[in-house]
């Protein structure tokens, strides 16, 4: 069987979110099965000594103008975030929980735009649990049984596995898609993916 | 008059050689002028407390395996240089000199391409004065002038300019290719340049 695409990405990562809104016509193109999987930046960077592009010198600024500037040229709407970086975890924690559930993994996709655009759109605050829980019962997820299970240990593990993961198969940033080993890195690397699924590789 | 493409680059950038494989067929497709403009990413990173790709943990590894990934993608001959990175102060001295000479300005662009492919497809020490006179020379560059232009002081001052124009424009990696004040980073964005161009941009 194909390896599907993972789509490693922290919802406070731009890139991620442009990615996000460009990889599911990859993943059809190809026939492949997409996996949404959240980590947590902030634990990876502890790790890599990485940091958010915003926050270095020069870097800082022209990010700024990419995020937007590449917004615009895939039509996808963006506006910067005035609280920003966030960690959001209660809202990963949710994606982990809906993806794990078989009654619910269906809304993963659906739940992972939501949140996203409720951040990159709508500028809404997605480090409340309050927020988290309306963008969940906005695609069908039943409120307060997300609720409880935000409070779960095996929820919790499960998502700090998947930041455990990241780390172990060389994930260091957002977005990052795997096919099996493969690994791209980046909001441009969408069209490289879909070219090496086009070829099988090179 | 319309904007010429400044390609900022340092010889020691795996993506600066590749990118540079690649921009004269976006800069004839679109009718500009390329000016290559050489710079110390070491003096730059000082600045911007950058560092090279390859030694940060876990993206060092992927980038490695991107750099030859990249180049098979485009069919590009690269082999990772076994001293990495390097300064290559008189290489950079040379391009500055040629390019600034009336009579040497249109072999600017065959050195620079002939000192790339010399240290990313033959591993040859580009450091090396003897061997940057080579490959001038294979260029039709005079060997005892461009000796002699090495040691001027209008040609080492020439290159201190070029790094502090890059920062006073923003400039902080390679390679970069700037349109006006408009920047693309990276050899990604030779792609999203000729995009930039065709639509006049976005």
């Amino acid at each position: 069987m194909a390896d599907p695409i993972e789509f490693w990405f922290d919802f406070t990562s731009p890139y991620g979110y442009l990615a996000s809104e460009r990889i599911e016509a990859v993943a059809e193109r190809h026939g492949r099965e997409l996996v949404w999987r959240p980590v947590l930046l902030g634990a990876i960077f502890k790790t890599t000594g990485g940091a958010p592009l915003t926050e270095a010198p020069m870097k800082g600024p022209y990010s700024l103008h990419d995020f937007a500037r590449s917004a615009r040229e895939h039509g996808i709407a963006f506006a910067q975030p005035a609280t920003f970086p966030v960690g959001a975890v209660a809202a990963k924690r949710a994606v982990v929980h809906v993806r794990g559930d078989a009654a619910l993994a269906d809304r993963t996709a659906a739940l992972v735009h939501a949140t996203y655009r409720a951040y990159f759109v709508e500028g809404r605050d997605i480090t409340d649990v309050e927020t988290v829980l309306d963008l969940a019962a906005g695609v069908g997820v039943d409120r307060d049984a997300l609720r409880a299970a935000l409070g779960d240990r095996a929820v919790k593990d499960a998502l700090r596995v998947e930041v455990e993961t990241a780390l172990e198969r060389g994930v260091f940033g957002s977005p990052t898609m795997a096919l099996g080993d493969e690994l791209f890195w980046g909001n441009d690397r969408v069209d490289m993916l879909d070219r090496w699924l086009e070829r099988g590789g090179w």
